[in-house]
C-alpha cells in the first residue's frame, strides 16, 4: 500500500486500449492519448497565453495528464458500448468511481488523499483550464478519426465521430484558442490529398 | 434488427480479450475460449454417457457454447477487476443483464426471443448439463493457466488459479466424468518436463 | 495417450490461422470459426425447427463444433494452394485422413475411437444437420468475405469469394432456413454503407 | 507548415519503440514512456511540495512530458547502439539537435518558436525541476527491468540495467523525494514473489 | 569476438523493420528485403547472361545479400528522416561507417576482415554487378510501393514512390535486364484488378 | 506467365512462418531464414576457401539462396507435423515437388525452366557446396534453438533439437569449414550468462 501501486496502473494504462475493436488502422493505448490530450492542451495553453489569458499551468498539465487514469479499473468501456441506456451508463460511471474512492482509500498514504482525490475524479470543469481539456480530449479524437479516413477506412463512423468533434469543439468558440485552432491549425491538417476528399470537404464546410 | 446482429457478435467476440493482460504466453479470445469449453464438455458428456447417465445433448452443447456471449456487450471485465467489491461485482453484473434484455428486444425477433432467454443468460444451474459446463470452464482454466507454468512464467498467480480451478472440479467429484477427469486426463497433463516441475507436484500432490 | 492430447488440440486450433495470409483486415483462427460455425448452425436449426423440421440437435452441435478439428494436424493449407491439380488436393485430403487415423489410435482410449471416429470425418453429408453445416460453413465465409469488402479491401478475389459463397447457399434452397436466411438475414447484412456499395449490390441482384 | 505538423509528431511518438529489440516481455512506445515519466515527475513533485520545497509545476510538467519529444526524428537509437564510441553518439546527438533546429524553423509559427526552443532542448539541467526529471526517467527504466526480471527473463543485462537505475537515483539523494521513494515506494515495489527473488535482494542490498 | 558476432547480427537484421512506419499494410524486415534482393539480382543476372552478357555471380550475390547488413547498428533511418539536410544525411552515413569500421576490428578475425571490409561498404558501383543490385533494389521497391496501391492505400506518397522507381529503373536503360523487365515482367505486375487502376495507369504510361 | 509471378512468390515467404507454433519468444519466416542461410553459407565458404579448398559461389549462393522456396506452395509443413509416418511425409514432399512442376511449366518462360529446375529442387547433394547448404540450414537452427534457451524457454525440446543440430553438424566433420565452426565459432555462442547454464553445458559437453 503506497504511491507504488499507482505507478503500476501507469504500466496498465499502457496496456489498455482505447475504444477497443474501433480503431481498424492504428490502435491507441489510453497511456499514449494521455500523453497526447496532455501535449495539445499544452498547445492550446500557449495560444491563450500569447493572447493574454491567465492560464493555470499546473491546474491545466494535471487535469489533461490524469483525466483517464481511472480507465485503469474497467478499462474504456463506457463510449463505445451499444444497447446502454443512460442509465446504464450511469451505473458505470458510478462503479468506475467507487473503484477510484476504494483505489484511494487501499493503496494512497493519507497525506496524499486530497491531491489524488482532486485528480482522478472529473476535470472538465467550467474553469478555462476545464475547458481546455474538454477541447483537447475532442481534437486528440478528430486527429484520430482523420487518420482513418485519411487512410481509406471507408466506415461512415468516422466521418460522423469527425463531424460530431468539429461541432463540439465549435460550441467552444468563445476560447482564444479555439477560434485559432479552427482558423489555422484545422485548414492545415485538412490539405492532405485522401481519397473522396472533395466530397468530404463539402460535408466539413456546411459545419461552418 | 434481426439475426444479422447476433451473427456479427460472434465477429466481436473473435476480438475481444479473455481477462485482458493477464495471460501473458498465450493471449485467448472470448471466441476461442468458447469454443474449447463446448469441445471439453463434450469429453465430459461422453463419459457420462459411457457410464449410464443420461444426458441432454443439446442441453450442454447449447450451454457452453454460450455461456460467455454477453460478454460482447462490456467485454471480460468482471473477473479481472481489482478494488471491486462484491456490491460492484453485482452492478457490473446487472449491467450486463440490463444490455442483454435491451439486445433481445432490439435485435432478435420475436418468434426466437423466448430462445435467447434462455441461451443468454447464466447456464450454471444444478442440472447435470450445467454442472458440466461450470467444470468445463474451469478445466479450460487449468489448462490456460497450466501452459503459463509450463513456459515459465514465475508469476505465483497462475500456480494460484491452477490451485484454485483444481479445488473447484474437485467439490463436483459426485459426477463420474470427473472422477474420470482427475484421474485419467489430469496426470497426463502433469506428466511433462518443466522448470519446477518437483516442487510443483508437491503442492497439487497436497490437494488430493 | 488419452483424451489429455485431444484437449491440448483445442490450444493448437487457437494458434492456427484460417487461410494464411489471406484475409488482410481481420484474421481468423480455426478455433474462432469453429465457434462461429456452430453458433451460425444454431440460428439455422432454430428457424428449421420452428418450421417445424425435426433436427437433431446433438448430431448438428457436434458435426458444426467439430468438422475442423483435423486441421490441427497440417494446418488450413488445402484452400489456399494454388498450382494444385485435384489429384494433389486429394493427395493432401488422404495425409489429413491418415494422420487423423493415426491420431485416434494413439491418442483416444479404446472404449471412445468409435465416437471420435464419427467425430473427426467429414461432417457434410446428406443429412439434415450436414447439409445445415455445408451451408453454416459458407455462411461464415460470407461474412468474413464481406468483412473485408466492407473495409474497403479492393482485391477482387473477396467479391468473388462473397459471390461463390451465395451461389453455394442458394444450391440448398429446399431447406426452409436458407430461404429465411436469404430473405430476412442477408438484405440486413448488405444495408450498411461502405464504398463501392451501388456497384456491388448490382452483381448481388444478379444473382437472384 | 505550423502546430499541425508539432500535433502530428505525437502520432509518430505512439508508433516508435523504445529502445527497440531490448524489452523481451513488454515493448513500450516514446508517448507512453513521457505519459509516465510526467506522472511520474508529479508524484516526485507532490512529495518535495509536502515537505516545503518550491516547485515549479509549469516548468516540470513542461519538462517531463516534452523531454523525448526529439526521438521522432531518429528514433530512439542513441541508447541502444554497440559499437559506438562517445565521438559517434556525439554526432548523432547533433544530428538530433539540428533537425530539432530545422523543424522549428519550418513548422512552428515564429510567435511560438522560442516556447518550442525551451521545450525541445535538454531539460535535464540542474534546477529541481531538472533534477526530478532525471530522476523520474530512470524510475521508469527501473520499472521497466523489474517487469522484465519479475517475468522470468533471465538475461543479465535487465539487472544490470536496474542496478545501474538505482544508483543513478542514488546520486541525487540530496532531495527529499528520492529518500521518500528509496524508503517507502522501492521496497514496496520488490516485495513480490519472483523467481530468483532471494539472490536478486541479496545484490540491491549491497547497494545500500 | 570472431565470426559468431557477425551471425548474431543477422538475427537482429529480421527484427529491424525496413523504412518504420512507412509501409501500411506490410512490414517488411531488412532480412527479408536482403534475400528479395539478392532474388531479383538473380532473375537480372540470369537474363543478361542469355543474352550474352558476362556475369560476375559471385560478386552479384555477395553485394546484393550484404547490401544493408549495416542497417543494424543504427537501423533503416537514412531514408525516412524528414528535416534531413544532405549534410545531416551524410552525417548519419559516417556514423554508419565508422560503426562498421569499429565492428570489423572488434568482431572480425584479422585473415577475414580485408573479406567483409569489402562486402560491408558500398556495393553500387560502376561494374555490371553493381548496377544490377541498384536496380534490384529499385525493383523491390516498385514492388513493395505497388502492394500498398493494390490494397488501397490512398496516400499519394505510394504513387511518387513508385514512379522515381520506374525512373530510376530507366536510367539503367542500357542493361538488357532492365530492357526485359520493363517489357516483361512490369506489364505483368501492372495486369492485376485494383480500385482507381485506370487513372494510375494513365500516370504510368506518360513516363513511357 | 512469366518472371512476375516468381518474385511475387518472394514476397509470400516473407509473410510464411518456419515452423508455425514451435518458437516461442522469436517468430522466424522463410524469407528470413533464407537470408540466414545464405549469409551463413558465406561464412563456411570464406573459411573452406582461406583453407585452400575450391569453392563454387555461384552454386553456393544459389542452394542457399533458394532451398526453401517452394514452401510457398504448402508452408513450412514438413518438420512440425506429428502422427506422421515417413510415407505420409513422403506423401507432403511429393506434393511439393508436384507443384514446383506445375508452377515452373506455368510461370517461368521456356527459356528460363532449366535453371529453376535446378535451383528448386533439392540441394543438398554431395558436392561441397550441397554439403555447407546442409550443415548451414542446421547452424541456422542452432542459434534459433539456442535463442529460445537463453531466454529461459523451459521446454525441453529446444535442448533436444540444439543437440540433434550438434550432431547433425559433427557429421560433416571431414570439413575444415566445420571443424572451423566447432573450435572458433561454437564456443562463443556458447560464452553467455543465461539461467541453467552449467547443466546445459554439461549435457554438451558430452557430445564432444
Amino acid at each position: 500500500m503506497g504511491l507504488n501501486e499507482y505507478i503500476l496502473g501507469l504500466n496498465n494504462l499502457e496496456k489498455i486500449t482505447r475504444a477497443p475493436g474501433f480503431f481498424k488502422f492504428t490502435e491507441h493505448t489510453v497511456a499514449a492519448h494521455s500523453y497526447r490530450v496532455a501535449s495539445i492542451a499544452q498547445v492550446l495553453g500557449d495560444i491563450e497565453e500569447l493572447n493574454h489569458q491567465q492560464v493555470d499551468w499546473k491546474s491545466l498539465y494535471e487535469k489533461s495528464l490524469n483525466h483517464d487514469y481511472t480507465e485503469r479499473f474497467i478499462g474504456d468501456i463506457k463510449t463505445p458500448v451499444k444497447y446502454a441506456s443512460p442509465e446504464l451508463r450511469g451505473m458505470l460511471q458510478i462503479v468506475e468511481e467507487k473503484m477510484t474512492e476504494e483505489f484511494i482509500d487501499q493503496e494512497i498514504p493519507v497525506e496524499f488523499q486530497e491531491i489524488y482525490r482532486r485528480r482522478l475524479f472529473e476535470g472538465k470543469d467550467e474553469t478555462l483550464e476545464g475547458q481546455i481539456l474538454a477541447v483537447a480530449d475532442k481534437i486528440d479524437l478528430l486527429y484520430e478519426s482523420f487518420e482513418e479516413i485519411v487512410k481509406g477506412n471507408p466506415e461512415v463512423v468516422y466521418k460522423e465521430m469527425f463531424i460530431e468533434a468539429v461541432q463540439t469543439i465549435q460550441t467552444f468558440n468563445h476560447l482564444v484558442s479555439v477560434q485559432y485552432f479552427l482558423k489555422e491549425i484545422f485548414p492545415e491538417l485538412l490539405d492532405r490529398e485522401f481519397y473522396g476528399k472533395e466530397e468530404f470537404l463539402i460535408q466539413i464546410n456546411e459545419l461552418f
